[in-house]
């Protein structure tokens, strides 16, 4: 059987088929535009390839409760076109087959849980660092939802004492977003972090602020494994300033390999490299075929 | 069918017994004291009872891995004689039923969600703020374990600006049980908070603590219900400041009534009072059975 999936990014979308092992047969990629024209382009790819289901991970903040009327809508963007709009309900008008829908950092949790870094493991947290910060959660086996869904970029860190940097959330300012994402080393440097020397530092810096949010998440939920992804996270020297931040914010008080001698093989780079998102769609049609049968 | 309730605390064990519907038909409390002692306690009451199962909610760390030799161990804790301590296998000896075991506040979380403050939803957090703090964890139906079990009292805050307060914790120092917990009121002050009238400044102070640890949880596992249960939260005014804080903090940036004008109903006292841990263990008791069947 053959499935597709939808990886629903506010800057490109990447559609693909693929099996229920997670291999990812075909592909295709353009840009987020007006959803008339994005979603005929998914539409059109999807036309003749005979899907027995769709896994999608979009962007958000979108609706995942099955009990809302508002039930697979992209919700609150600011996106052109796109707020308030029906992506699966679009999708069911040409294809009557089981839908899979979650965040696109859902997603990227539950193709790392199903195929990569976190393989055979029941908990894992996503981090995306790229333009903004986002989090996904699986949590006991199971995408954790809840409310609305996790927007974990969006914590309170402490400032360094010598950091004056506002932030760049319009929201909060300083939040982690605000202090860490892509933008906010631009507006830091006036330059891109990309360009900056690994010896900077900012990624001492940078480091520290994920360190806080990944430390709260480990003593708020306890994931078996973190996986930091996106952008930001291609500078591979980050990992081991994460390591040693987190230690030392946590000072010993979890005692576990897993945060001592192994904290190398708890915070990691993605299994699946860039296509955490993608083949987590995947997994996400895969398991909806599963639920419906 | 009776089942039996152990509210395993540092300072104080609270046995019972109840049924099936959350009702507590009998109980009794004693100190604790070194293991040998407090533990026949509970073995002699339970002795004539004729109990179907025991649910187990445990002050920790412990060990709440099913496939872990250390499952049903006490581990970590510098209490005299309790580290390492076996206390399943201590009531195994005596009770040939199956048991349900814990964390206090993962207990004290799933009793508000069978029978109190978040009855009927799948997930919710449970804040206990006195001697120290600690959160327990439901999420889409399941308790919450991962690597060890959540230790969210300890995340890392953001001190208030005029707020020159080192902090109680020997691990972390100034962390959210650091500065929020009862011994850094007392500290601080030099009385205990108790005797602090309601408008003195040190409230505000603490709602804006817990308030963003409450806003970090909303915004990382963005839970359906979040009580506030302890001594230090008998404070009731307490509360109206920390919907003011999370609201503050948050700013509008979770677009969804329960944030919004019905903060005051998502951010709440314990629904079962001062029994969400000795109900919580009940309903561990009665799930254990449960499993078993």
């Amino acid at each position: 059987m053959r499935y597709g999936a939808i990886e629903a990014g506010g800057t490109k979308f990447v559609c693909g088929i693929g099996n229920e092992e997670g291999i990812i047969e075909d592909r295709i990629s353009f840009p987020t535009e007006h959803p008339e024209q994005t979603m005929q382009k998914v539409i059109d790819y999807f036309a003749d390839k005979n899907v027995t289901a769709i896994g999608i991970g979009s962007f958000g903040p979108i609706n995942v409760d099955p009990s809302s009327p508002l039930y697979g809508y992209i919700t609150t963007t600011p996106k052109p076109g796109w707020a308030n709009y029906d992506v699966l309900g679009k999708l069911r008008e040409s294809f009557n087959v089981p839908f899979g829908w979650d965040t696109d950092v859902n997603a990227a949790a539950f193709g790392e849980a199903k195929w990569g870094a976190a393989q055979g493991l029941d908990s894992c947290v996503y981090y995306t660092v790229g333009t903004g910060i986002g989090v996904g959660v699986y949590m006991e086996g199971r995408l954790v939802h809840g409310l609305v869904h996790p927007e974990g970029g969006h914590v309170m860190i402490r400032p360094a004492s010598d950091d004056s940097f506002q932030g760049t959330c319009p929201y909060h300012g300083d939040c982690l977003e605000g202090m860490a994402a892509g933008p906010a080393i631009e507006q830091r440097w006036g330059v891109k972090g990309s360009e900056l020397p690994v010896d900077h530092p900012t990624w001492d810096l940078e480091a520290y602020y994920l360190a806080q949010s990944i430390s709260s998440t480990i003593l708020m939920m306890s994931p078996k494994k973190i996986i930091l992804g996106g952008g930001v996270m291609q500078q591979a020297h980050l990992f081991p300033l994460i390591h040693t931040h987190v230690q030392k914010i946590l000072n010993g008080y979890i005692r576990t390999e897993s945060l001592l001698e192994n904290i190398h093989s708890y915070i990691v780079p993605p299994g699946l490299g860039t296509n955490s998102g993608l083949r987590g769609s995947l997994a996400l049609g895969v398991e909806a075929k599963r639920n419906q049968q």
